[in-house]
């Protein structure tokens, strides 16, 4: 299967005009990550100028200082881990970090400012990670399927064998050249050979992709199954107090950890939509998750658990059961029990993944608990990379958000970098999007996500629009016309597709199993506790403290906002209070009216998108330009059917018309 | 895979007290029709009376006149092909017929006499059958799949291989038992493996099935790929008038019925949800039909011709167009154009097997095409043999149905019967129900439809209550308390059911697909021209004059009745209008008030069968009750989800209150 470089296809790029000048890389190279700086540096500088600078290898600092036209790797204290520094001092550029995965980041971010056009006179740069993890899940099958995935098959595996290949180098270097530290490559629903993976029958070609991943700064993790010595055929009980099971644990982390060097830990998804857990023990998720870590502590092994547990046979007549509380109720009480070597993954909002949720009520709920917070750029709720959805934007709001658990460094952001509660194990993580495609993310636009995704993790403080531009001028160039253009289309994704799909925060009214196209009432009788509950008068779900009341489970004053319908964000309005169609917004426009002419608007942004992206034929390659047209053409016609449906459902539900007289069906 | 016997398990029933007194069956043995009749009396009367009839075998029709306490087969002129006269002569039973399929007939129909525990002495009985082809059709792929079978898998075909065994010879006997002549192994759909059924790939097996078939007077059709000189890769073209093709189909048709005795002809679907036909080649349906129909007349074959041709990519915004007119708007202008030997299969109803249609327009449309009847066993959208409904009653009012198109003689079954149009090539289809589950129908209540299915293509005077009555004698014996009971769950089956899912003949309402379960809007957004078009105001489909004009496709009175919303029939309202929930019924309800009425009936007439079946643990084998049971437990369950998910839409959409205030969501 062919495979592009994405951002890191350095052929043909505008760069700095000074690059044409470097002549000398000046490093040590004992380290495989500086070895790997070092390579892409030249490639790099090959690819933009023609010319390969010589490396420079022994005792280069001293040479170094006197070398004009050079660019050197400094291993030297000043900045934290992973850290790194940029400087220019009389012609030379010094990359400085106290580690070589700093060095390697520093590389990556020179290189990324050599193809973004910028000068590099006068560099003065000191970046430091945010977050200690910064991590990607694949849920990848070991059949070679992936769950929820949009841009092919997986390429880690393929008929129950692991691939270790030119692609898992690249793959590396891609994830590596963003910062991300930490990569999970087997689906969270652990099943049939995977379950496997942590036995000897796979072990070679796991230690030859983990030692590819230890050339990058990327630690390789693996989703576990947690009743693995059952399905093992090992023992009948996976009981976690049971002293027989833990000592299985104990043995086989030996026997992993040994085989399989660069292992980060695992991930766990136990006790939720079907999985096995502790529960079948009547034991808690810190029983299960403790007994892992106790394993696993020796090796430095962190145990990743998920937080993604709800009732998913819900009986939809029950409206006091409420799947927003149920990540909240279940792990709030245990907060303070779980071992260090234990992370939480929480999801950013209480559902999953949809359009627009709050923040999960368990960030600024949990204090003495590691935490990571999880989000999925696998756009399964947001258009399965037919249709654009830069999410970046979302990502930040979630991490700039106060949860008001202490009066300051209270955002999530301050929490799952550790400044909350001086935390060491926590970070971000990502379920990935890509695939096999030749482009890896299906839609063109989507490695937006993948790229924007660990620069967030790395630097929060960078805009959502500043990321775009940045990954817009490394992929494709330093042209303003398309940066303009496709600018425009990445901000403008996630409000258009927003605007055409549920309304107000109520989310779901997507087709049951495939979560792709409209179904207003797909999930309103079903069993996974996700309903609009939309009758002939109104809409939405009563949260408050006479509904549910999830909004309580809130640090004040984010509680009494949302149990309050007049002081409730509007975008989240109908999740947490059932309101009038004829309620009036503080646009002056009645909740109706707003349904109506939103599913417009996002119509129209997507028809504008597709007639400025029309405009780049000839400028993006016609390769890109043809599969992203495609695409476009796609979403205009799935918006409109968006649109349509959601409009005659409200308009058949309601009565009401439309103020503007369109047609509505 | 073991199988039981179903009606013809002879063992253990209240027999005639006569039957202990046979000792002789006297009967020529030449053919092989009359050497299994005689084969199944000798079973049948041992089984009942542990005693073996011996054979008479030559001369027998003047020694068995001096024979008492006998059973005589006899070939005698006057009664039609295929009928059949019983009668009792002192002590002697005649089984008359002019050929040897009537003698099977009439030796089955003795059986069941016997069975039921009728007495013998004075029987005077002639039987003819009504319709000339009484037909099964299998929807069983080559891969052992059944498209909408639901009692489990093949038994016709494996991994692409056909299957001849012990089996096949009991389903002929079922079939013949109950007047079946005709039977289509393969699904309609034919793709894949299924196009080679007409290669030698398959004739041995073919061959060796269509001789066991031919031993029960039933004649072996396959549904046909009409693409098939293109998919065998032999021509380019399926082009109906070339002459290439032609020579092909004539070249093909004399190999077939060459290679396969007792071949009857071929079904196909054309044109039809995706699958080939003569459009491709801008031709008609007779173009198509005619060439196949020409090839195959030297053979005696038939070509079935199904008239299942709609748009099924419509867009559902779009009124105008109207599915259910499709099947008349294609095919009544080819009246008169096809050829004799060829026949068009017509569904009961226009649209798919909803649990209540209108009778299809066709009939009573066409004048001068043979046609035949199609309905569906298989209970697709009438509870998929997880819920009883017992079709027969449904089947008998579409016979019994008077399309005025002359002034006497003319109902469907007159149609299909031949009287109307003086037509041989004509008669009823059942799209079948069977798998190779223990018990041939998974539900062993959905037994009644098949076994009523070839009572009723026989004999249409039958009532639906004499039928079930005879299934259940002949099934599980004469016991009183049992046929009261099941014939009380069977008549009242199908008006519970239509109570409980889609009101006043509106249909669907359910998951798209796998057409189980409630779903209201299901169809609703979708392609398939198949809407309610519910408001908050009503619900309907405007087929009147001034709406889609389908209802004036009737032969008058018919039309203007269905035109008129004061006349129409209101188990067909919404069908033909969109109607306000607050119309008056003729019962002085709402609609409303009738949709939540009859849907809290629907479920309580379950309740109630349920109830009076436990009565029956320890009269039927144990066996037979714990499926049963099992099947009843989810039936009373899954009617409320029906109940409590349509109630609900309504309730939510109208903002109408039940008048008697009971729950709805």
């Amino acid at each position: 299967m062919n495979f592009e470089q994405a951002w890191l296809d350095y052929k043909g790029k505008a760069v700095s005009t000074e690059v044409g000048e470097i002549k000398f890389i000046c490093a040590d190279v004992q380290d495989e990550l500086i070895r790997n700086s070092v390579k892409e540096l030249q490639a790099a500088v090959k690819a933009m100028t023609g010319k390969e600078p010589v490396l420079q290898a022994d005792s280069f600092e001293s040479k170094a200082e006197q070398q004009i036209e050079s660019i050197s790797l400094v291993i030297k204290e000043g900045v934290k881990a992973e850290g790194y520094r940029l400087l220019e001092k009389a012609g030379q550029i010094i990359v400085e970090a106290s580690d070589s995965r700093g060095i390697l980041y520093g590389t990556f971010a020179l290189i990324r400012l050599i193809q973004a056009g910028e000068t590099l006179r006068g560099l003065h740069i000191t970046k430091e990670p945010a977050m200690p993890l910064r991590m990607l899940n694949h849920w990848d099958n070991m059949d070679g399927s992936i769950e929820r995935g949009y841009s092919g098959e997986s390429f880690f595996f393929e008929n129950n064998e692991i691939l270790v290949n030119d692609r898992t180098v690249t793959y590396a270097r891609l994830a590596s050249s963003v910062g991300i530290n930490a990569v999970v490559i087997n689906n969270v629903n652990v099943k049939d050979s995977a379950t496997y993976l942590i036995t000897d029958r796979y072990f070679d070609q796991l230690k030859a992709m983990s030692e590819i991943f230890a050339g990058y700064g990327i630690k390789l993790y693996l989703s576990l199954n947690y009743a693995a010595p059952v399905e093992l055929n090992e023992l009948d009980s996976a009981d976690p107090l049971s002293e027989e099971v833990r000592a299985w644990w104990k043995k086989r982390m030996e026997i992993v950890f040994g085989a399989v060097p660069n292992l980060g830990g695992f991930l766990i998804k136990a006790d939720s939509e079907g999985r096995p857990g502790p529960f079948t023990y009547g034991r808690t998720h810190a029983d299960g998750a403790n007994m892992l870590a106790e394993a696993a502590e020796p090796y430095g092994g962190l145990i990743i658990w998920r937080c993604f547990v709800y009732n998913c046979k819900q009986d939809w007549r029950d409206r006091k059961t409420d799947r927003a509380r149920s990540g909240y109720d279940n792990f709030i009480g245990l907060d303070g029990t779980f071992r260090d070597n234990v992370i939480l993954q929480i999801k950013n909002g209480p559902m999953d993944f949809q359009v627009r949720e709050p923040v999960h009520p368990l960030f600024g709920g949990l204090k003495k608990t590691n935490q990571m917070l999880e989000v999925q750029i696998a756009q399964e709720y947001t258009g399965q990379q037919r249709h654009i959805c830069y999410l970046i934007p979302m990502f930040r709001q979630v991490l700039k958000y106060r949860t008001y658990v202490q009066e300051s460094n209270d955002t999530v952001e301050d929490i799952v970098s550790g400044r909350t509660f001086g935390q060491k194990n926590c970070g971000m993580a990502a379920v990935a999007n890509t695939g096999n495609d030749e482009n890896w993310t299906g839609h063109d636009m989507a490695a937006a996500n993948l790229y924007g995704f660990g620069r967030l993790a790395f630097e929060p403080d960078l805009t959502a629009e500043a990321i775009a531009k940045e990954w817009i001028r490394v992929t494709y160039g330093v042209n303003k016309k398309a940066e303009e253009i496709l600018l425009n289309m990445l901000m403008n994704s996630w409000p258009a597709y927003e605007k055409y799909t549920s309304p107000l925060g109520i989310g779901w009214m997507v087709n049951p199993s495939v979560h792709y196209g409209p179904n207003v009432d797909g999930y309103e009788y079903d069993r996974w506790g996700t309903y609009h509950r939309a009758d002939h008068l109104g809409i939405g779900v009563d949260r408050s403290r006479v509904g549910t009341g999830y909004a309580l489970l809130y640090n004040e004053p984010n509680a009494s906002a949302y149990d309050d319908r007049e002081r409730c964000p509007e975008e989240l309005l109908l999740f947490f209070h059932h309101i009038p169609y004829t309620w009036k917004l503080k646009t002056g426009k009645t909740v109706i009216q707003h349904i109506y002419d939103t599913h417009f608007e996002g119509v129209e942004t997507v028809d504008e998108m597709a007639a400025g992206f029309e405009k780049l034929k000839g400028i993006l390659p016609d390769k890109v330009f043809e599969r992203v047209m495609k695409r476009l053409s796609h979403q205009k016609e799935h918006a409109r059917e968006w649109r349509d449906q959601v409009n005659s459902y409200f308009y058949r539900k309601s009565g009401i018309p439309d103020e503007k007289g369109r047609e509505i069906w």
